[in-house]
């Protein structure tokens, strides 16, 4: 029998306005070291592992890429985004969805593909009670689309995968849940269209966690 | 009978890759006049006429906006976006493309929702020659997704709407196409999803400039 349905969220994109910022940072990073990537395509590889990113931009490049300059790499993506980060704020409804199941005692954590360093200042907007898990790259083996990021949600929730429910705005996010064997709901609100979400798997799109919020009960979240 | 193939392009997103900084700086225009609207919305939105642009913000709002706003809106945009068009370079394959065109004595030309005034910087960078149409704002009662815009290109080109053929990055091209009553290229270049475009009814939809310009046969273009 299903028990009470638990959910792990990601975070850019998902609960925070920040993947636009994210693109223009990764953008300003690359130039700077000496690649022109479309900026379309840095949106689509956006809340992947830092690595399979790179493995993703040797394909596009004719020149395979020193260890060294990936790492300036994300050191000035981090230098970039903060320059930006003033503008993030947290999307229509995430805060009032996220203080709706804590009322409901509905389980719930954050899993994201950064590392706790970048993402610090994300989360305080949110204002998360202490109890609720935040699993952050430098917590597990691999990122997403890999499963670990939200099997180990799972784990520090005590829920089993098969009452679990992952919302996330990107491909990256639905691939690994369904790795995951969790369901996966989208959320436009990462800028990738309906369709590439439903392609990736998605159980239900909604458009912002505001319209996630109005719809809890086609996820089975229950008032009582 | 046929003619020869026509082709009329979208400027941004479809030439040259400068959508998410328009997205940002329409962003950091809306936040400054107090308005706080999700950055995927404006994305959205971005290519479409700004009247209609506004139009669509009154929508998400929940008080009516003021004439004297809106218009140090697009002042506030065009400032901004200005202090981030050194970033903004001709997409893949755009340049080979528009001279491959001119070889072959395809007739071509240009069409923008954009003022010549905020255009003028982007169009050099592609190296347009004297005699091709460049058709913006300023010449049309209507921008995109009126058919003016493309309907004034056709004009200019001295060709027959149903021998040419749209070329753009958003739905607002693609359903201006059809008002046009030509047909409609979809380019993933401005961020938009593949079905996104297909269902606003592209003929065929291409990665970028680059990859159009290697299937140039399959809109009939001819070498001969």
């Amino acid at each position: 029998m299903s028990q009470q349905t638990a959910l792990v969220f990601d975070l850019d994109g998902t609960l925070v306005d920040s993947v636009y910022q994210h693109v223009l940072a990764w953008r300003e990073a690359l130039h700077e070291v000496g690649i022109e990537l479309s900026v379309w395509k840095i949106h689509r590889r956006i809340g992947m592992s830092g690595g399979l990113f790179a493995q993703g931009l040797l394909r596009e490049m004719d020149h395979p890429m020193e260890q060294s300059i990936f790492e300036r790499l994300q050191n000035l993506h981090a230098e970039y985004y903060k320059q930006k980060s003033d503008q993030v704020v947290p999307l229509p409804g995430a805060k009032e969805l996220l203080s709706r199941l804590t009322e409901l005692k509905i389980p719930w954590a954050i899993a994201t593909s950064g590392r706790m360093k970048s993402a610090g200042a994300t989360l305080e907007t949110l204002e998360i009670p202490e109890n609720v898990p935040v699993v952050t790259r430098d917590l597990v083996p691999y990122a997403k689309p890999n499963p670990d990021l939200f099997l180990e949600a799972v784990r520090q929730l005590g829920v089993d995968v098969t009452d679990t429910i992952v919302v996330g705005d990107s491909v990256w996010d639905l691939l690994a849940a369904r790795r995951a064997r969790t369901l996966g709901v989208g959320l436009l609100s990462g800028g990738y269209g309906q369709e590439e979400l439903e392609r990736a798997g998605a159980y239900r799109v909604y458009e912002d966690p505001a319209e996630l919020l109005r719809h809890l009960d086609e996820l089975g979240v229950r008032s009582t």
